[in-house]
């Protein structure tokens, strides 16, 4: 036993190192479809956008006011205002009807088009009508001033948004203020997933003495779902080898991506490891990360479809799901760095000691106190679900520490 | 002149009074249905969840090994090691058949069901077997060592969820692990969207001179979406007060919640104003914010139904989304506190100012440097949506203070 521990401990690689060996074979995206940008968030751009147009294709007022000829407005002050002409009105979405020549305003709206011969805008509350066709202006303007200038928020040619980038809802508004109304985005990816285990029963069932019901699966679905994926489950498979093996064939053709969550055996998890060795080449890539929890994963290749060998308890499972699952289906779909995770910085409540040479995530509540935000460590058996339920996210300890400290500002990855 | 803008100064609210002079009218949440637990992720429980039963509800191993009585293990030792008989093996999924009695054991594997008389596991590691009947074991372990016990995960009656709490992945897992498969949620919001403005077309169409195209209606829409609701675009209403207060009476009638995105120029947000004040009691409860940008927004409660009205330009109207309209779908829902939003904490990277006693927020993009993030503000008029489409998020700058320092800790909150 002492041999295999050792053996084990010197084959594992850092989860940034497992991740890199898997990340050399992903390329993405698989599949692309164009869909409208109405329908289009949080869905990864696969081609690049450069604006059609200027935009703005006219120049526009900021303010409510006049439009004038800047120069016409030179040294205008309270004791010395200076008059000028009203001479028409830029209607909201029409071409302005009237040009100011010397001395000569013309009444326009926030929004309106600046009639040509104008070239800045004064602010109403900087002018006084004396009657209906004369003001006075108490202040002077600069050319461009209040005005925004055709092209200024964007250039014909300009790069709008890059392939991979994820789209947000200001995105959605400014595809739609260059005209542009759909989009190609990376197809979202079919992720199998075979939960493993005789004890395991559906949750709709009543387990029978020694079993328990399966919860693995539909978190891994949700998580996938979370992720922008369709999750599709393939059902509980018992630890007998043929039957898994069958089920993990299956997966790979079926799917884009192929998740096992192995049963909680060291047994199980051996068979685990063997069925994914049978499936094919390259193979696998990782068995082992120097990790806690999550220590007996398994990152594999079969053909062009990664497979996941996940371990069993509930904790591992979703440490394991964001580390390598999640980098994998945003590398997939062509999306750059790491997927968009949500996480806070807070304070510790206490000191938490760790193996150095060895990334540990544990699980802590945040509080929000006076002082900001704290975090506290919420401990308990990685078997343990509600260990899960009852923490609001998860800290690391990095590969070169021994712990954290008191006090200490940590992130934390919210679940 | 002067004295309207004095006036209007005198009666903005701060941000957080203006929501809370809405929030005394929201009760939720509206409507509730019940929907599979597969389903639920990112919905509003709308029921408090108590477990029916312990979980788990059989004592069970956390290490493969052996089940024993713990006094046979007192004072083991490498030197002196107890010698145990195996009297048979716990299969997964099911009861074990056999008791150990004194000096005696049982194989088992992790999740296995601790048969009666054991009271703890001896880890693999630590024994040898010596034949087929009979190991070795070097170590002592306490009553209760390696074994969940019956509830330790959750008791019955326990409370595992409490109402209004969001579902997460986890918790679709936790609710599955104690078999139940449904939950009452709150029915997702019907939120309707009425763009103003003579000047405004849509998307799809080629603006004539003086004409761009809609932005708003579409970026809010997909703030609704990603605050998990349901966006009624209503499309585009004129500038003229009964075309705006004819479709304002529609969707009063058929959202539950109704945002009039106005029109850039102070006549056509007087009007916006006027055609909700129109439409009944209580009527306009807010106008006019201590916020930059977003200054001129109305919030009102017709009936049951709150109505906004928010300022035109797509920066302001982010921002008055985001403070007003999300926490009222989060109230309206039944959710407790603020809705979850994404954010990061960054250094900023230069001075910003800001004039006291008025909320700021101002534009910025997420530089990740060997020493962390920065935030570098982009200015740019808040007219141009390409300015938040090349920002990350916006940094705040509460009511009390004149600006933000170089190097200062903020906290960015994502778009």
């Amino acid at each position: 036993m002492q041999g295999g521990a050792v053996k084990e401990l010197f084959n594992v690689l850092t989860p940034r190192d497992a991740f890199e060996r898997l990340e050399s074979y992903l390329r993405g995206p698989r599949d692309t479809e164009r869909v409208p940008v109405e329908q289009s968030l949080r869905r990864v751009l696969a081609e690049e956008i450069r604006s059609p147009h200027e935009l703005p294709s006219f120049r526009r007022s900021t303010m409510d006011g006049y439009a004038v000829r800047a120069v016409d407005t030179f040294g205008a002050s309270e004791g010395l205002p200076a008059y000028l002409t009203i001479v028409g009105e830029v209607l909201m979405g029409q071409a302005p009807t009237v040009s100011p020549t010397m001395a000569e305003t013309v009444a326009i709206a926030t929004g309106g088009a600046l009639p040509d011969g104008a070239d800045a805008v004064v602010m109403i509350e900087h002018t006084q009508e004396i009657d209906r066709s004369t003001i006075e202006v108490f202040r002077s303007v600069a050319p461009g001033e209040h005005v925004i200038q055709v092209g200024e928020d964007v250039h014909v040619g300009e790069m709008l948004l890059e392939r991979g980038h994820i789209l947000r809802s200001q995105d959605v508004g400014g595809l739609m203020a260059v005209g542009i109304t759909d989009v190609l985005v990376a197809t979202r990816l079919r992720v199998g997933i075979i939960s493993g285990g005789d004890e395991i029963v559906a949750p709709d069932r009543q387990p029978g003495p020694g079993q328990i019901r399966d919860i693995n699966s539909y978190t891994l679905a949700s998580m996938v779902e979370r992720a922008g994926h369709v999750p599709v489950r393939l059902g509980v498979v018992p630890d007998v080898y043929e039957r898994l093996a069958q089920a993990a064939r299956s997966g790979v053709e079926q799917a884009d991506v192929l998740i096992l969550s192995a049963g909680s055996s060291v047994s199980t998890r051996d068979m685990t490891a063997q069925v994914i060795a049978s499936l094919g080449a390259p193979g696998v890539l990782v068995h082992g990360v120097s990790l806690k929890p999550g220590k007996p994963t398994i990152l594999a290749m079969i053909g062009d479809t990664p497979v996941f060998g996940l371990p069993g308890n509930p904790v591992s499972c979703m440490v394991t799901f964001d580390l390598f699952v999640a980098p994998t289906l945003h590398r997939l779909s062509g999306g750059r760095g790491l997927p968009p995770r949500q996480s806070i910085t807070a304070r510790l409540t206490r000191n938490v000691a760790s193996a150095s040479g060895r990334e540990d995530y544990f699980q802590v509540r945040v509080e929000q106190r006076p002082d900001g935000a704290w975090a506290e460590p919420v401990f308990g058996k990685s078997n343990l679900i509600y260990t899960l339920v009852k923490s609001d996210g998860m800290v690391r300890i990095d590969l070169d520490k021994n712990g954290l400290t008191e006090g200490e500002w940590v992130q934390v990855i919210l679940f």
